[in-house]
C-alpha cells in the first residue's frame, strides 16, 4: 500500500464512522492523519491542553507523578501526553481533595494533555478482595484495607472531578488466557458498562454546558486561551475480547455502533498472553478500525511500540521505562543495558551515544553504575528520564518514518540492531 | 563594631598571620574581605573552578551525588561550592575508579568548585571496628566489611586523586563530651598529622608542577581557560581541642605556626555538645582568627548558619537540608515545616511564599504531601531542593545584611521570625 492509498483508505474510513469537520479550524478531539506507510500512520490530535502528535508514548503518572521525574523532566523528555490512574488517585488523595487542589493539571504542576484511566484494569490487577457484580467491582483498597466500590458511573464521575484531557471508560479486565466463555462474559459486562459511562459523561458535559455554553467544542486556539482544567473532557471506550478475534470483531462494531467517539482504545491484551498473539490479533483488527486514534493500553517496550505501528496503533503507556529504569535498565539502539554490570565500572561513554537526554549529556555509565551500586536516589531518576526520553525519541523517529512512506525498511533496520545482542 | 574598625581589624589581622597579595590580580586561594558587620563577614574565595562568596553553604554530596538532587537542581539553587566525602568515595567506587572517570568534578558532573572532607570525621563516626594509632586509623568498610587504614598521607593522596578545589588535612575527631585528657591527646595527633598531610600535599604539588610549572598558582582567569579538574588544590588544616577553650587556642596558634594556610576549619563542634557551648566557644575563638576563610564543619540548620556567621564563620556544610527534605521537613522563614502534616492536605499554598525554588513555584503543600504520603520519589527531591535553597537564599541575606552593616539587628529580626513557632 503507497501513501497516497492508504491516507485516502483512512479518510474514507473517517467519514463513514466518524465526521471529519470540513471547517478549516480544528476542532476540539479532531484527529486527523497526516501521512501513513502501510498501516502505519502519524496524525495530530487536538485536545485541550494541546496538540499530540501520534504514534505518541504516553509516560504513566500513577499517582499524579511518574516516577522519579518531575514536569520539567517530562518537557525536556518532549513529552507531549501523559498518564494518570483513576483508582490510585481515588484512593489517595481522593479526587475531591484533587479538585480543590486545582483538579490534576495543577495538582501534579502538567499543563500539557493528560489521560486518566479509569481503574478497570488496576481494580483487576490489584491484588486482594474484589467482587464483580452488574452494577459496578467492589474492592479493597490498596492503601487502608477499606472496601470501596467503582461503578462506571463512579468511575466516569472521578475522572470528571480530576479533568483529564481524556477519559477511559470503566471496563472489566480479563487474564490472557480467558476462554471464550469468560471473555464474552466480560466483553458484554464491558459493553453494558460503556453505555452507562457514555450516558454520565453526557450529563456530566450536559450540565457543564447549561452553566458556560461557549466552552463547548470550541476551536483549539480558543479553548487554550481561556479554559481551565476539567472544562472539557472527552471520553474513549475500550474493546475488551480477550484473545479471541472474533469477539473483538463483535465488540468493535457494537463499540462503533454505540456512539461519535472521538478514539478508540484497545485493552486486555499484554496481560500475560504470548506477544505473537498479541501481535496477531492487532493485525487482524486493524482493518476494520475506524480513523479515530488506536490506543494500545499498557503497551511500551520498544519493541512492543515498533510492531504495533506496524500494525496501525497510536498511542501507548507503559511504565516499563520507569520501573525499569528504577531498576537499572536502560533501553538502547543495541537493546537493554544492565547499568549495575561490571563492565560499565569505568566506561566513560554516556548510556546512550544516540541520545540528547541529561543522562546521556551529562555523565558516564561509570558514574551511572555507582549511582546504582551506592543506592543513590540519582540514579533512579537519571535512567528513568533517559527511557523516557528514548520512547519519546523512537515514536518521533517512526512519525519521521512514516511521513518518509519507509516504515517497513526503517522497522526492519530498527529491529535488525535493537535485537542483535538477543538480550531483548 | 562598626563596618569600618571591623574590615581594618580584618585587614590587620590577615597582614600578620596571612599576607594578602597587593597585586591587582586574584591569585588562585585568595580570600578577600568584602564587607564586615560586627564579627560577621563577607567576602570572595578564588577557587580554580570558580570564585565563591561566603558566608556560603555547602550541600554535602556523600558518594559524589548530593542526596536527589542533579547537578542542574545544584545550580538553579544557586550552589557555588559542593562538599563530597573522601572516605565513601575511596571505599566506593575507590579514588581511582573516580579518576579514571576523569576525577571528580567530570565525575559527578559539576563544573563549580568542590571541597573534600579528609575521612577523619567518617571513619571517627561510622559504626564498627576502628583503631587508632600513631601512624593513622584502621576501620572497616561500611561496605564490604574489610579492613582498611587510612593515614595522613593516604588521605592526602586520595583527595589529591579526586581532585577537588580544596582538601582537607586528615583529623582525629573525638565526642563532644571528650574530657581534657582525651581532647588533648586528639589535638596532638591531629597536629602531628597535619604536618605529614601538609607534607605530601606539598610532594604533590611540587610533581605536578615539575611537569607542568605555569599551573602553579596562575592568576584566576588563566586557571579557569586552561587547567583541568586535579591541577590545583589547596589542603586546610582543621582545628580541634573538644570544648576546651585553652586546648582550641594552642590549637590555632600551632596551626597557623605551621605554614602559610589558605583557609582553617573549625572541626569537631556540632558532635553532641550543647549548643550554647558551640556559639561560645566561636565567640571566644573569632578575635583569634586570622582573615583566613573559616569552616566550620557539619553545621547547618539556620539558626546554627545565623550564629555562627554572627561569630565571624564564612563556610558550612551539612547534610541537614537533603536528610530533613527526605524526611518530609522543610525550612521555611516561619521556621520548620513537617508537609505530612495533615493540615497540609488542602493547602493550595507554597512551601514557602518567600522561595524561588522550582518546588515552591510549581507545586501546592497539598501535592507535596500526597507525594510523601504516597512515598513518590519526586518528593524526596522536592523537599530536598527546597531546603539547599532555603540555606543559599539564606546565606546571601546574611551577605547582604552584612554589606549594609546590619547584621545584628536582620539576626535578631531573623530570630524572631523563625523562632516564633516555638517549633524549631
Amino acid at each position: 500500500m503507497n501513501a497516497e492509498r492508504g491516507s485516502r483508505n483512512a479518510e474514507q474510513r473517517g467519514e463513514r464512522l466518524f465526521r471529519v469537520p470540513r471547517s478549516a479550524l480544528i476542532r476540539m478531539f479532531d484527529f486527523t492523519i497526516d501521512a501513513t506507510s502501510g498501516p502505519a500512520r502519524t496524525g495530530t490530535l487536538a485536545l485541550p491542553h494541546g496538540t499530540v502528535e501520534t504514534p505518541v508514548f504516553m509516560p504513566v503518572g500513577t499517582q499524579g507523578t511518574v516516577r522519579a521525574l518531575s514536569p520539567n523532566d517530562l518537557r525536556s523528555a518532549g513529552a507531549t501526553l501523559v498518564l494518570a490512574n483513576t483508582y490510585h488517585l481515588h484512593v489517595r488523595p481522593g479526587e475531591q481533595v484533587v479538585a480543590r487542589l486545582g483538579a490534576l493539571h495543577r495538582f501534579m504542576g502538567w499543563d500539557r494533555p493528560l489521560l486518566t484511566d479509569s481503574g478497570g484494569f488496576q481494580v483487576f490487577s490489584l491484588e486482594g478482595f474484589r467482587r464483580v457484580d452488574e452494577d459496578g467491582v467492589e474492592f479493597q483498597s490498596h492503601v487502608d484495607g477499606g472496601r470501596r466500590r467503582l461503578t462506571p458511573e463512579r468511575a466516569t464521575e472521578i475522572q470528571w472531578t480530576l479533568g483529564a484531557d481524556i477519559a477511559m471508560a470503566f471496563d472489566h479486565v480479563v487474564p490472557g488466557g480467558a476462554d471464550e466463555g469468560v471473555a464474552r462474559d466480560a466483553l458484554e459486562r464491558t459493553l453494558r458498562w460503556l453505555e452507562r459511562c457514555g450516558k454520565r459523561h453526557a450529563e456530566l458535559r450536559t450540565s457543564y454546558d447549561a452553566t458556560s455554553l461557549r466552552r463547548t467544542d470550541p476551536p483549539v486556539e480558543d479553548l487554550q486561551r481561556s479554559v481551565g482544567a476539567s472544562c472539557n473532557q472527552t471520553l474513549w471506550p475500550i474493546l475488551q475480547g480477550g484473545t479471541h478475534l472474533a469477539l473483538r470483531e463483535e465488540g468493535l462494531r457494537r463499540i462503533l455502533d454505540m456512539g461519535d467517539w472521538t478514539g478508540v482504545a484497545i485493552g486486555g491484551l499484554s496481560v500475560g498472553e504470548p506477544k505473537a498473539v498479541m501481535y496477531d490479533m492487532l493485525e487482524r483488527l486493524e482493518p476494520k478500525l475506524p480513523a479515530l486514534p488506536r490506543y494500545l493500553m499498557g503497551v511500551g517496550f520498544p519493541e512492543d511500540l515498533v510492531a504495533a505501528v506496524e500494525r496501525g496503533v497510536d498511542l501507548f503507556d507503559c511504565v516499563a521505562p520507569t520501573r525499569n529504569g528504577r531498576n537499572g535498565s536502560a533501553f538502547t539502539p543495541d537493546g537493554p543495558v544492565n547499568i549495575r554490570n561490571a563492565e560499565h565500572r569505568e566506561d566513560l561513554r554516556p548510556l546512550d551515544e544516540s541520545c540528547d537526554c541529561e543522562t546521556c549529556t551529562t555523565f558516564s555509565r561509570g558514574y551511572l553504575r555507582h549511582l546504582f551500586v551506592a543506592e543513590e536516589l540519582l540514579g533512579l531518576r537519571l535512567l528513568s528520564l533517559h527511557n523516557v526520553r528514548y520512547l519519546i525519541r523512537l515514536a518521533q523517529d517512526m512519525r519521521a518514518a512514516i511521513r518518509r512512506n519507509a516504515f517497513g525498511p526503517w522497522a526492519e533496520a530498527w529491529r535488525r540492531r535493537y535485537l542483535r545482542s538477543g538480550s531483548a
